[in-house]
């Protein structure tokens, strides 16, 4: 199976896809937006892309681009975020005098910084594409911070293993393809709706849930693009394909502008 | 008055700050975290962050930072987002083969880049830090995308200005400062909540707006930092501190397990 993600070989994206679906061949693109094309027009069979992390919060791209593409969303995954750093084969951890990664990756391991005042840190745009660097340059005093999965991709080594401050960091990753497939399984739903702009709205959209005993696990509102002060709600509530889940959209489109299912999957 | 932001300046912060503050000294700190510090010690009056983008979503960071931090949020500004083309004076749009800028920058400026084939980009990790580094290494075939303000910073000059592809681009912020006072002018609210993990509870918690016709403007559940599977609520009332808005917290505090409001401020 060919699996678009965003971002470098060896990001977390690649990491999260090869635990999701073993063996199958990732295809790195440069913008969530071609992650999406690829598997519209077919040349991907589908897409592993971070929905959002624990620590900072949604990914409001990808939610953007599941409201206005026609993919489905299939299982969900959530992926241990454990940061190490890499250096090139040879380098010490003493002779290391800067270190590259993305920011929110810095930012999550100030602990390792404030005990090696020596090492600068540096900003970059990405993780795996830090170690990717490093090793291209064949720095000797530069490592990257990414995941062990980059270290194996460009040939690295690992210096320090899990160096992030906070163990409880998980990204929540989708897998979607093109065709809706419901797996017995599935216990839980995503959908993006939409209401009228009056008081009350939102309430009465939720009330189709809680009348029917039906838990939210998540809501999150975002500006409707092209449509200033609208909102579209993304939630995630529990129940797979059931009849109160069935009931419970049919009553949310009488009362929403509007509804679309992203997908029903296992939690 | 002294206000901090978080980036380099010249950055969009920077820029907000000037127009929400004509006049104030503006001290840039490398991290969110950093910011908030300066407020609570008082090196610094106040600050100004960026809380959401029309495009790009929340700034999940800041809310978690408003959440632990007893500062409170006195003005709210939407700046227009405006993406130049910035380089070194004597450099043409003809000479440029390569443009640095944050990724998320570079995205929203695709246009200019399909009609300009030759130019390559580079992601780098800040836009105004993209116009400091082309002037600081000279470069004379590199430009950055940044604010007007960042050319003015840094002494570039603009090659070609507005060159986002959506002119619907704004991001808000807020004036944090260590205090609460309420312009008598304040409509708007926000508040932090979080609700036991049971079906209804949100719904019941959002009955206490609806019952008394208070619309809300924004919805946003996010994990709650160190507790796993529980979520804050960020909501947004379009009401200032008038009897019914103080009624409806006052039931919210019966349904929900944490009220906060961070602030009441004119919409």
């Amino acid at each position: 199976m060919r699996i678009a993600i965003q971002g470098e070989l060896g990001s977390f994206s690649h990491d999260a896809a090869q635990r999701m679906i073993p063996g199958c061949k990732v295809l790195a693109c440069a913008r969530s937006s071609e992650v999406f094309e690829r598997v519209k027009k077919g040349s991907a069979d589908g897409a592993v892309i971070p929905i959002e992390n624990s620590l900072a919060g949604s990914v409001a791209e990808h939610l953007d681009l599941l409201l206005t593409h026609q993919l489905f969303v299939e299982h969900e995954f959530k992926l241990r975020i454990v940061h190490n750093l890499i250096a090139a084969p040879g380098t010490s951890l003493r002779e290391i005098r800067q270190v590259y990664s993305h920011p929110v990756a810095l930012d999550q391991c100030r602990n390792f910084f404030r005990k090696h005042r020596r090492i600068r840190t540096v900003p970059f745009y990405d993780t795996a594409g830090s170690v990717k660097h490093v090793l291209e340059t064949n720095a000797q005093d530069a490592g990257g911070i990414a995941s062990r999965l980059a270290a194996r991709e460009y040939g690295g080594r690992i210096l320090v293993a899990g160096i992030e401050d906070d163990k409880r960091n998980f990204t929540r990753f989708f897998l979607v393809r093109p065709k809706a497939r419901v797996s017995p399984r599935a216990n839980k739903t995503s959908i993006a709706f939409s209401v009228k702009n009056v008081p009350g709205a939102l309430f009465k959209a939720l009330s189709v849930f809680a009348l029917r005993d039906i838990s939210l696990s998540k809501i999150e509102s975002r500006p409707r693009r092209g449509h200033p002060f609208e909102y579209v709600f993304f939630a995630d509530f529990l129940r797979g394909d059931d009849e109160a889940a069935r009931n419970a959209l049919r009553h949310l489109a009488e009362v929403a502008d509007l509804v679309k299912v992203l997908g029903i999957y296992p939690a």
